[in-house]
């Protein structure tokens, strides 16, 4: 159910339509290998891999939030070098601060046949963590395998204290995707910010376009964290965690900028909020979306206040991150035409 | 697309099996109609509006979450007598603490022609309230109207500040439904908690069960604040808000309680969070998950927590009330048999 | 160190001066014994123990959080009839809704011999509780004795897992100090709320006074859960619990209302915030404390906020019970003279 | 009343005697002189200015979170070229990942005449920000200017509304002070976070010992954000901003590590948890605590924590920046010997 590039139009940014008009009917496809040697940990300024024009298609590949290094029963978390390794930077000629990055997810497959889910030290919606400590002993490390089966387009879960086995249909997704954040800083691979980054957001799937605010000359973006399926709020600390081949197209927006990621496709336009707690999170995704709607839609700020009170969805994808992760959300059928 | 009552039996609670058996083929009907003056403010115990015995089913009604009292344009929120008037107790015959009360909803009907949704002071998840105090002047009180067409189940929202219109199509349900707390407590009809209230809870639907912890004898069953659609958050403060008719069946299982709301159709198992901040509401809610899956599904409480993990829905539900609202769910069709 | 009851009567409330000074010499005291059979756990209306009148000193008893029930070595928590038993109600004549209860503390002193700490299940800052379940075992249940020297007027901490000792000066409080909720509510003991409650606040300790809201005929003025001493946040879950030697007088303002509780003394002005998270009992405290400054001392409230921002001071009592406290302060010596 | 730095001997870090025995009895100073045109505005890897031997005193100038722009009433925000600009970094030598650097603070003089106070947008308790967004118009920008009187050690307030005013005493310390983050992050001067940073600590001045976890080699310290004075929270979001002269002194414990900073004098000991919301911050300072009790005082975690329970503190510096900082302490009275 995967959507072609050309349908990725239908929907499409603020002013976008000129410049990617201009795209050529057959975009020039860039091709990238990621291996454990040259991965980022850091979303910040750094050489790039290579160069993307506007309109170029990225083929590439991104490895596992554990390098890849977690291969069968018995291996264990000490085996990795870093958490969410980062396929990246890629250049973006012409993107500058101020500007927005384009990234049109075309398409996403599981790159191996096995997935993998962990208790990792410090994650998880139900037990302690780094931020949320407390006196008690730490849940034991514990690492489920699921495998992927391509045909059927599912992981299976396997309980490990029973012999309960069931399948569960993929929704691949990008956890990390982002660019330089702004005012010199760099951060983590495992942080969500107004940069975008380890977001865990389902909508990163092909047939979805995401919005990222430019913060430096070349915008330099950042992938990885592969998931073939999530819940919301990846409450345990881990998706289906699998090394992923990506198809993206970027573009960029002269000259128009948010201050947080946003998401659109056919039927829906999204803002994420991203910040702890959740409550603030939620503040920020539906104060984005008000503005977005009022800026771009013409209502105006109270009367999208109200109709999002009565048709808004709000996504928490993840609660277990340094910072959570709400995307807010509405159809475009309840909003008057674009201006 | 609403299930007859019948169908309801298909997915239900602990141990329930025998007493819902021995429901006679055609259950009781008791009718009851709410009015202002008798309507209550507050869950707690209060002599009973009537009795019913498990497998009865209620027909009742219920004012909207100001009295009834707005009317037509112009109208202020100084009309209202109260938040939320309640349409109860019921006394639940056989209904003791320790046992959980069952409610299926059958049916709910928007009573009326028209809906409201209101800026009222000290609700709203965008501007300050009497528990998140700010010194900003507080946003201007405004009433929107919203036309009900039953016909075509769907009301209309009119832009106040310009011409737009938009149908939204209908999901009733209650955003009240709660039973007499526990420990001697009484609380406002404002306030969720661990006896249900003010939910805002649109899995409060006809084709849902929701199950309560019985508390005092009889349960003493309250509801009230019907909303014609709400979007996730309920973030202007309000939903669609209505009158509604009402149509409920009633049942006890003996012996068995939990600590919060539950929820369930022929799809899913859902388990209500109801805290501050959201954070917590959505800790609970998934430890109430990971525990009814591992006690009548049999799988360990780290299997259940890393499943929740891959296929687990948090849905919140309000921001606005006193507490906050999640209602963490699993599909069925992700467990093993029932035990 | 302790003021004698005249010695308060320097700093009092909201146009209370007519009022306190028409109080005879020598007040009339209303003697009153608590016992377990008589105690409440519930802050409501409830037929009052005792009458009292403007001006009268009540001379009574607090249990201990545990009913004292928690005698030696070996006794369980499992021995308690309920948290925080209450004595009371105290009908105050003439306070009527709108009102405000003035309490001076006159005096408190240690019932007893024997101070408990404990971990009671669901209490704790740094371990799960009710309100932010995990999914860890519990912490174990222990119980720490605390030998209380009246002459040295100390505490002695003894360790339960090393040999270690050290005294801890005494500082008499109520943790447990409220009247009858607004609107019909009735609340557990263990909650603090608009209403004062389970505020576990040092500011209730001789030398101070405490205004709250009178919401029902008689306010129903309730006190218990003593505490010999306790750390900022009483962040295990309890403090030096104790019976307590109670010597308060009492008074009403009549038509003056403030929104949460308020503690004054010779030296301070201070507003409690009462909520979760911490960061919005932050808000509430400090909203009321710029309210209180700007009608009283007639400073505006953007000169209060910043005022408060150099010299305000914020004093988190607990952080373990269902709502969280924080008291707002600011030395009078730094506002104008009051109105 | 400030300590000469033979003082700051009596109390110090984790097996830091011997190393600090060997500080010749005259340690070497080095002075360093900050303008606008060489600040950072960033703490992450930068050329140092200067490079210090463990035991050198460092003589040094921050200029004000303004950076020394706003003069005189009438100038406004939008002179600021950014937030707090910070002096430094400075290179300790022989500071390795893994080691602790220690910053005896010996002295801290204002320097200039006067300081500023403002409602900067973003920030503040009590209004909306860019974390806690609402539809609220903003606060106007407003800036209060302190006269400072430097033999009488006060500066004076000046109501903007109207003619009061009022002289508080002086508590001069560093807004910020921390070191270049782990795993290669780089972090804005407005945030506190484990590298310290905008902590907003009025721990930080003369008689204290701050510990830093050093994250790369040299440890890279930075400073600025000079507070002539502020209330606990900050909560306006500025405190009597001043530009400052700084006398440092510089040592470095080879391979001991906390995860987040530490104060100490001769009195305390002192742990700072710095995250949102509030609730955490105070987790992760009373969690720290317990720790460096068991560690280096000998008793068990669950012994501590119940002492803390009776004798701890809990500081909130400040609850304006992205992330809240509060810090818990602990009389080193109550504390066995030191092991």
């Amino acid at each position: 159910m995967r959507l072609g590039w050309i349908g990725l139009f239908l929907g499409f940014p603020w002013a976008a339509i000129a410049q990617t008009q201009s795209v050529p009917a057959k975009p020039d496809v860039v091709q990238y290998h990621a291996t454990i040697d040259v991965v980022k940990y850091v979303y910040g300024t750094a050489p790039p891999v290579a160069r993307l024009r506007p309109g170029n298609i990225l083929e590439a590949n991104s490895l596992d939030c554990f390098g890849n290094a977690i291969k069968k029963p018995g291996d264990t978390l000490a085996l990795t070098k870093g958490d969410n390794p980062l396929t990246g930077p890629f250049f973006i000629e012409g993107a500058a601060p101020g500007d927005t990055l384009v990234v049109h997810i075309l398409d996403l497959q599981v790159d191996g046949d096995q997935g993998l889910g962990a208790f990792a030290p410090g994650f998880g919606a139900l037990n302690q963590t780094n931020y949320t400590p407390m006196l008690h002993a730490p849940l034991p490390e514990k690492i489920w395998f699921y495998p992927i089966d391509h045909a059927g387009n599912t992981a299976t879960f396997q309980a490990l204290d029973s012999n309960y086995k069931v399948k569960i249909p993929l929704h691949p997704f990008l956890g990390c995707i982002g660019v330089a954040p702004a005012g010199g800083e760099a951060r983590s691979s495992i942080v969500p910010a107004e940069f975008g980054g380890n977001m865990d957001a389902p909508e990163v799937s092909a047939g979805n376009t995401l919005y990222l605010p430019v913060n430096v000359a070349g915008a330099l973006l950042y992938f990885g964290d592969g998931h073939a399926v999530m819940g919301d709020g990846e409450i345990a600390g881990t998706a289906i965690e699998v090394p992923m081949k990506v198809r993206l197209q970027v573009d960029v927006v002269k000259g128009k900028h948010s201050n947080w990621p946003r998401f659109e496709n056919d039927k829906e336009i999204m803002a994420a909020g991203i910040y702890r707690p959740v409550d603030d999170a939620v503040r920020i995704a539906f104060t984005e979306l008000v503005a977005w709607i009022h800026a771009d839609y013409g209502l105006s700020e109270l009367d999208a206040y109200e109709l999002l009170s009565q048709v808004g969805k709000a996504h928490l994808t993840e609660m277990v991150d340094p910072n959570y992760v709400v995307v807010a959300s509405i159809e475009k059928k309840y909003l008057p035409p674009r201006k």
